[in-house]
């Protein structure tokens, strides 16, 4: 007749990166035993290139986060592992930039509302007006701000650093914000900041790329989410998708046809990202799907 | 006693198959530590269907076998598993089954000598005498017998069996093989036979599906590799590819172009097979890529 | 001096069906050269299963609609011809049947506002309420009306043939409704229904196709846009798309990665079939993309 | 003097290529009309950025071929064409130039045993011995010699112009042939030289693409049939495939994964090319498929 309550389960989501020795997997798995927790996904990693461990756990445990990460932390110290703790499911506070195209925020919006994508949007900015309406109706705040001029992008990014203070943000998302961040903005926003690039890359890089694959007849265009780095469009990628197109098409139309792919790649990676998948190998990723 | 020689390291795939429970991976992690193991790639994964828990791994280990298998059989037997290790990269032994289509034979043929498919395959049988010297050119043995009666039938699967236990066979690739296995051939080879069908299943089972797709009008056709069951073309599916197509094409192009679907998909099973990738929970696979 | 203003060019689209016999396309391009007419895009298609001729033009021209008609039409009268005379880019009357599902709605209506989609969308109904606030915000009327019993499935049937009455529809998209439409309503809409089903057709008719294509453990799941009949989900085929699952995936994650297809696949269907690109030969289609 | 035997009917294929004008269709249809020819498949396109107009005909017709022609001459000249007849299914005479690596080579002679690629290949040159026992198999002749300095390369280059004349060579294909070929040699077979390149192109130019596919993570890997031009490997694209990686592939995995796409992209681009679907319009290809 006693304890009838079931205890709760919380569902946790570890990540855990160090450098690659034996033991870690037979180390990190002892503290989750010790924090009565049953591991329900695990993914690792090596890199042959910098003999990094990456590992993914998803675990379900009844002990509260304190005693979860007290078991955890010591293994981490032992391996000198970079590691995270989080709930699964947690919306990540996202910030999202943008310019006129409202594909891929009304993509993303949309996910959002449909809870297919575990994001918060406390704020769409915009160096345009053209979007306020949509983003409206998904009753998200928006603020717009011209960038025409070296002061008024100095005030814009000043703006954006303020939002991500102000409502703690976790992603930056560039949802075809057609500005080229400063070094500055982009050092602080570094690891957190996708941007969507509307060509295949590394063809293709800079402006007008639907133009460039027009002109070099390609038969396939595509998408590529990235990390923002300062070195445009060189950041590593995250995820990628194509569609075959013909000699049919004109600019404008592939323009229209590449749209789909940026929306979908895009949203792919943010919710990746929010689920804790993206891992960073020096200048790759690592995705565990 | 002194040092000289580097100490030999063994890479081993580990397969654990057991009821899901607490504690698994840290008891089969303190197996490998034990037997100085380094988990290099790991994958696992719990059904929710059947409450099984399935996992792959790789390691590196100066243990030999023996010593390498005493530390994992308490702990498989704890955990009432089935479990498995083979060398990385052993080739599996390996009968392929053919009739006169000769494109998949091919495939397998070219791959597993190019080094990229790790199979023996000692003979080829084929209820036709088309593929003979394609064959040859592999270097391959090669035997052909009728099936066009029971009584042909019969003397054809009574070889098929005495040939998988000549050469203890692990696996047994139908090749477009057109013949229909009886149950009892089904029965014996359970879990260790592979078919390619050309089609997308579950769509257009049994004979024609090319025809059928031209007649319904799909705009993708595909091909689907899956365990050979007594259930024709039911068995538990491990991989499938599709193509798109129009109205332009006949019935025959559909079969000219699925070719290339169905080659490519049969390999990629074999190959997954081989790398002991593919296991079985209930009427699913788990492909552990 | 004289006559400067620059002739009106307008720009049609062409579709012509007939049995097929030798000078067809001599007799059509000669009328239209007697129109002042200029081919910019040709295709055409002779289904060896019917033996009927299949062609679609876009055209320049500088007549008026009734000159270019009265050149077209004694050509059409001499092959006994089935065939059509349109603007190129005019909107099509379209209505839409939704339930509660969003993600086909919404993207049906951000591609109209994009002007992606060639169609004029002057109401959705819908058995169900829930998407009354997303249709609102694009400024398409709105109705719903429960489906639960006889006596309002005939009503909501006869709601749907009064909006095409009223409102000249040319087209009845389903966009996710998930009710059977009656043999009449079938009947009476024949040719100029669409229906998005949520599986790669022909496997997995009916209902809960995720929940098929998770237990028989399919390893691509698809969307399939067809013409209604009353034969359940067996209507012919506009086009189809797949994605790549894994057993990873439960069904409540199929449907929502399914989604993705079905939205796309779906206002593919609905754009080529506004573009006069989409021809019926039997139960099949010919698709002039 | 009866008529009695069946009248044969020959099947053309006719490419016509001019100044894009009103007419065109009209004058060629006409010219087949009274070469009692049927038109069995058409596809036609006008380039927006050249103003040429392309159109590429199937024809059944009794007119031998001079009859054929003489009818079609003097429309070409009217419109200044660059045109072509030919039967179609005719094999195209093909040189094959390969390396080591044998998968483009193999997958061409199979297809073409197989009767799917419409070429005969009176040789194959290479700067390796090391396929001669699979060109071999194909009864095939097979020449070797070795291109290590400029006095062998010279003379392999004489070589493959010599066996172009003596063949009477159509079509030449570098078959991962892995030496550059002199701009003399690019501008001898302008228009009638294929290369397949083992990347998506723009992306990775030049030695090693895998490896640079690798280094920056890229999700998808490509390759890229093209003709060749003294500009390396920017001539016009023919077809491109992709297929989808991931962060585990070490470089020499992606090469073996890349082998795939590579033969079926170069097979591809083969049997449009012999099916006279490929057309030149600038620096860009037009392909009827």
């Amino acid at each position: 007749m006693s304890s009838s309550a079931p205890e709760h389960r919380f569902h946790r989501v570890v990540t855990f990166i160090c450098e690659d020795r034996p033991g870690i997997v037979h180390a990190v798995s002892g503290a989750i035993v010790a924090a009565a927790g049953n591991i329900t996904e695990s993914q690792q990693f090596t890199s042959a290139d910098t003999g990094r461990f990456f590992m993914r756990l998803q675990v379900e445990s009844s002990a509260d986060r304190a005693a979860f990460e007290a078991e955890l932390a010591p293994v981490a110290a032992r391996f000198d592992a970079e590691w995270s703790v989080d709930e699964v499911g947690r919306p990540l506070r996202t910030l999202v930039l943008a310019s006129t195209a409202g594909h891929c925020v009304n993509d993303l919006l949309f996910r959002q509302r449909a809870g297919q994508l575990p994001v918060d949007i406390p704020l769409v900015l915009s160096n345009h007006g053209t979007l306020r309406e949509l983003v409206d109706f998904y009753g998200v705040p928006f603020e717009a701000a011209p960038v025409t001029d070296t002061a008024e992008k100095a005030a814009f990014e000043a703006r954006v650093l303020a939002a991500v203070e102000e409502h703690d943000i976790e992603l930056v998302v560039l949802a075809r914000y057609m500005q080229i961040l400063s070094p500055e903005l982009c050092d602080a926003l570094a690891g957190r900041c996708i941007n969507i690039h509307h060509s295949f890359l590394p063809g293709f890089k800079g402006a007008n790329p639907y133009r460039q694959a027009h002109a070099r007849g390609v038969k396939l265009i595509g998408a590529t989410a990235h990390f923002v780095t300062s070195d445009l469009d060189e950041g590593p990628i995250i995820e990628q998708n194509v569609v075959r197109v013909d000699h049919t098409r004109s600019p404008s139309q592939l323009v229209a046809i590449g749209q789909d792919e940026e929306s979908r790649t895009l949203s792919q990676a943010v919710k990746w990202f929010a689920e804790r998948r993206v891992l960073l190998d020096g200048a790759r990723t690592i995705i565990f799907r």
